[in-house]
């Protein structure tokens, strides 16, 4: 019963994410994608919500992820990596199944090379967060339940 | 005592957000921006901080309090609205006064026209947050308190 | 009664036009900006309408004057001069208030050097008069009367 | 005698003009090329001058007309349509007639596809002006005849 | 009866078109304009519609041969050749008659010269189709007719 | 006997395309990709040729894909989908294998975001066939049969 | 005989040349176009063949005009004039006849406005000539002479 | 006497061009530089003026070489080859001696890579010959000795 | 008498120069805009004249004060700070009163990010000088001050 | 002794400067460079140091005289001329030696061509100094030696 | 023992590379994938080093191919074929393993398309060899173990 | 008789080549471009075959040697340096001497400076090896070696 009202979320880490913690620490922290991943659940509890997590190198098989969220999840945190810069294939699944994403980027995209400033999927998802480390997931995670439980704080046309 | 430590947040609210909640409720929402101040005065003490905030139409003046924050706070939460786009001078206040800054929009500025698309404000902040309306405020705030109060989770570089 | 529904139009001046017929006459013609607002005003009579007029250097001001229309103009005639090129935020006020404005510019912005042919405003205008000097304002004001007080001429869509 | 000093002005419609109003009239509304005539043709006579006009589909019928003018007409006013935006034959035919223009459009051009906010003929012209409907030539004849009579309102070179 | 509920097509073609088939025909092929024409005429008899054609090297011809449609034609097939580039007049006719057009190339225009790579017209169509030579012009037909005949395997917006 | 000599092809379905008709049918109608490959089944026979079908969301396979025509099939249909504007790989496995294709897009590509304009598969194939959504996949079947059985209507080089 | 074997050549006068000398002598020079047609007609003479001339403002009779080569000219000279810098139409017509074309301007068009440095009729002529007043003609009619009666000093790629 | 008030005018050939007819002479020709020099010379002997010549692979003798024409030359034909696309330092020397020079090249430029479109040196000239093999320099020499010795048909700016 | 004719020389400095020398001094040295303004004020007394200086954060302000230089000032020292990049409104400022101006930087505007490398404000000023730190102002003041007494050394147009 | 510790300082000349001041004088100023090498030297004396001077139109020249400068001099002034906007030569010469460079223009480049505003040497550079005529020259040594004698005014990173 | 100090490297092949020699021998050459591998296998014994080879056509797979050589290889050679150009995962791939690479190209990538001209990779390897067919293969053998038995020879800065 | 047909090379290096390890060895590395000749020398003999080598900071002495290759050497490596970046002439002599070259760097160039990353030289050459240190000549020797004596394994066209 409660678990049917329940929200379901699926987390999906793109390419390299899974390298994440497991080299030159000194350089890229040392948390791992495995504790990312912990402390969403952790954060997904304390939220009353479900998380699931998946990550892939291949761009298709996160287009097969993105679209294996119809019927099963609410909605998505999607940290798409390098396919944030290059794939109009994941922006389609996304548009395509029509289900609430937030883009988050560990690092601030902005601040990188000049090829990493242009995003294909922010047109096409709820907003996006980035420059945070792994908080950038759990801000990520409070932005989508709060948006599925209470859009009211939402506007769909603003000054800025 | 406990109130010296206390963490100090200004959030600055760029051009035209004054009007926000006042007109076309129905296209823009009808939260003020009084009732954004509110939200953030509630969620601070939550977080056992201090906000201020401050709104101006004038580049000048946000400069001037940008600046103001020197010795006075610790972080702060800008929404430069539409001088995100066209502002070196907000941008190099930013930077000389070298403290931890979240960059927040209402809208989802990757959605409207493509000269939103760039800020000159991204490349100096800590990070930015878009798309989440009002929201977009208590998320920077939450992600400013935790920078300030544990930067653990936060990485110089990563592979995205 | 009559005052009540006679038409209010603010003119805006932007930036520099305070100097006209000030300096080297030789050039910039001898007409000062006071002489351009007594043609409005006597224009304005024979149109049974009123105006007021304001004049900035500062893009803040503009900003606010634009603001300050809503409950007390029907709709404004603005000069942005240079601002015409550089402020997002003046678009922004414009679109906000929502009023019927008319941009107007004294050279042919066209004939001048490339980066003034590019108008931000222009997009959220009604229109646009650019190369008549004073008469320009005249014209403005001839074509916001007109729309206010009859739009079966204007056409929301056209082939050209 | 008294005709004889009296000016003359050709009115020269471009491609698809001859459409108005004849389709689809809730979207391009009602005013027919025809009646757009008629207003001028009665605004003309207020203002004591001639109007002749002329409507074609072709470019070269264009550069025609606009060579017709001299020693028949002291300006004109001319709705290039589509060629606005492609014909540098007629920026070059009202280079060498030298005769004043101004440049009209019903609908505002800043507000659609980006390419038609170049015009080639803009920098050839005495002025602009776009967005008024069917008012927009009313405006037109305005300007161009308070030239022809009186040009102390103009300058040469302006602060905007 | 039945010929009044029979479809009627114009098919135009463009610049230099006539001159298919009569000069070096090792190069571009044999088939002469006259002999698309019958190919046309004979299989738009298997498909029980009338087709007309028109051929002219002027714009302004075809900007009229477009105009014309309206309430003779219930679509047409468009070979704009070199004005596919550059006509900003054609697209604004085919948009203003708004009947439905299929634009239609004998070579496969994305194989040459940079410049052939754009099109006016085609945001304006039904579709294109680019590159079977003569038979280009027989599948247009068949699309233009399938359309007009049954448009339920036409979808508004897709995956791709 | 008959069966060596007849022609087989493969359509190859891209990323996404699998979703055709199962979500929101009033936007994106309710042809599923199942049926569409039905349809082209049917009017294979009618043709007198064999066609397979495949669809992937990753571009590898999409490549393996291609290559495995080498030796089975004589050509192939392609609806590249996300893929057609990003991928290098396609192209290149459309030239190495040297086999006829013809490229296919459900809806009118022209008419979408600017990026889509761009096709790296274009200038590789016989001819592309854009905006007739199901209708597409049996025009491009036609185009091919065509090219393979006859090519005489097609011309190497053309004034269009 | 002997006009048998007599070169003829065409020579095209594109948009607004009929104007040359007519208006502002202090300016575009006194040299009318009957005048240059005189010198051309001289000149050819000299060298012992025979030329046409003709002009127009439209860019379909210029199209009209170099298909009417076929079978009747040698060769022609052609100063396409606006249409230089916006014809594909006249390069195709160009490049479907085959004859040599030698492009010529009055102007030095590289020292006028930027749009005017490219000319989409140079990469299918065999040479152009540019700035050398009416003298560009009557060295244009030596160049196509000269080559078409002896092209041993002609290279088909060199060095510079 | 005579021979005070004979032209004396430079050749300057840029770099590369003395490997002329040297080698690969089915791709480059086989005329030499040397035998181009006899050509002037014998051209100018009819034309009763005097001709020099110089080659350099070097940027800094080129502009030496225009510089030493001060004093001792009415005019110098230019094929800087190469450096026509690259060197600023060569078209600074023209204009500061101010001499007329015409801009020669033996391949039409414009039909060659993109990079050899454009011309440093052609803003700065009187005129531009490009695609006459040597006859280009004979051409050159006509029109140079035409504007020394009259400058009639020579028009400051014109129509096209 | 002699303060009479005695030069009258306004500092400007633009946003965030107030911060000089005040935080991180070991990034930005440790001269302040007052040890600047004195150094300033030390040299004119060497110089025998006068200044004054000015800051200010906002755009409208040094509009005010470049426009105050009126009557008051015989020219002016700007260093606009970010301004530069992106003020038109201060560049008319400049133009409109005609004094002469001389723009400063700090640092090297060449060594740092691209948008830093174009300045609006430089083509109406004397000249620039850029990356000697406050020796720009000293440096400045005596350009300025040299071209006021004795503009002998100052060429108008010049090979370099 | 002294002469030891004396500064060597080697003022370099570009492309076509050898011709100032010895043509038209009334355009470009009657100084040469001969006299602007003299005002160098009596300023050096004043200043106590030595400077030698060099002109050539050769990039190659030109980069030796830089790389002459290790082991005998302590900075040089150089004025590229039309080499400061092609030559990547010199740049890597001014870098590869690392010793503080000025660079100074005659004129003010900002106001000349488009292509003169972008200086391949400026990023290498101690600082730019433009537009003060033989000014520049003076200005530059003085803030050589002054950063050669005292780099505390020097700051290495700044608000502007 | 010494196996234990053999170096160990990768050779990565990308999309497409499976079909080398297979097809078309006569444009794309006769030597096959495996014959390239057993070359690499030869020169590898010969510097007493091992390879492994390995081919895919997947984006996906390739970044899982790298991230493999993390404890098993000391460098990798990798020609990435089309994802050169696409690929922003392979990029982040090759930098977050952090291991010497060295890019190879089978063709002069640089004679080909202009997209083919931008490497995504090349910023991330140690060096790019490209033009020299199989060889390009070997000699990347060599300069990677060159590298990694003597770096001497490497420099992280040089003047070209 | 054996010396006959031993191959001769010629290396070329380009200008501030020359400095190389003299200045600064910490960061260029302290291989002068002495020790790199007499490890070509060396690597040469080898290989059988000759090396000479020459250096130069002249554009047009770097033309030179390339034409001086005719007849006396059967390929060259050309390490152009700064002119990789800027000079048409080099590619042209290369082009015109039809000599197989292999273009070398020591750097990556493709980690430095964009302008970096475009060379004028590679169209026209073999091969490109870049960012090898000194060894890049030397793989540039072996590579050019084996195209002389083995060209089987080159290919004129790949996959990649």
């Amino acid at each position: 019963m409660e678990s049917k009202s329940r929200l379901n979320i699926l987390v999906i880490h793109g390419p390299n994410l899974n390298l994440l913690g497991q080299r030159e620490t000194n350089i890229y922290g040392s948390t791992t994608l495995g504790q990312i991943n912990d402390l969403l659940e952790r954060e997904a509890q304390s939220l009353d919500v479900s998380v699931s997590t998946i990550q892939s190198n291949s761009e298709g098989e996160l287009v097969d992820a993105i679209q294996s969220c119809l019927g099963k999840y609410q909605g998505s945190i999607l940290n798409a990596a390098a396919y944030t810069h290059t794939s109009v294939a994941i922006r389609d699944a996304i548009a395509a199944v029509s289900l609430p994403t937030v883009e988050v980027h560990l690092s601030n995209i902005y601040r990188r090379e000049s090829f990493r400033h242009h995003s294909y999927i922010a047109p096409v998802v709820l907003g996006q967060i980035s420059g945070f480390g792994a908080r950038s997931y759990l801000l990520g995670l409070h932005a989508l339940v709060g948006y599925l439980k209470d859009s009211n704080l939402f506007i769909s046309r603003s000054p800025s």
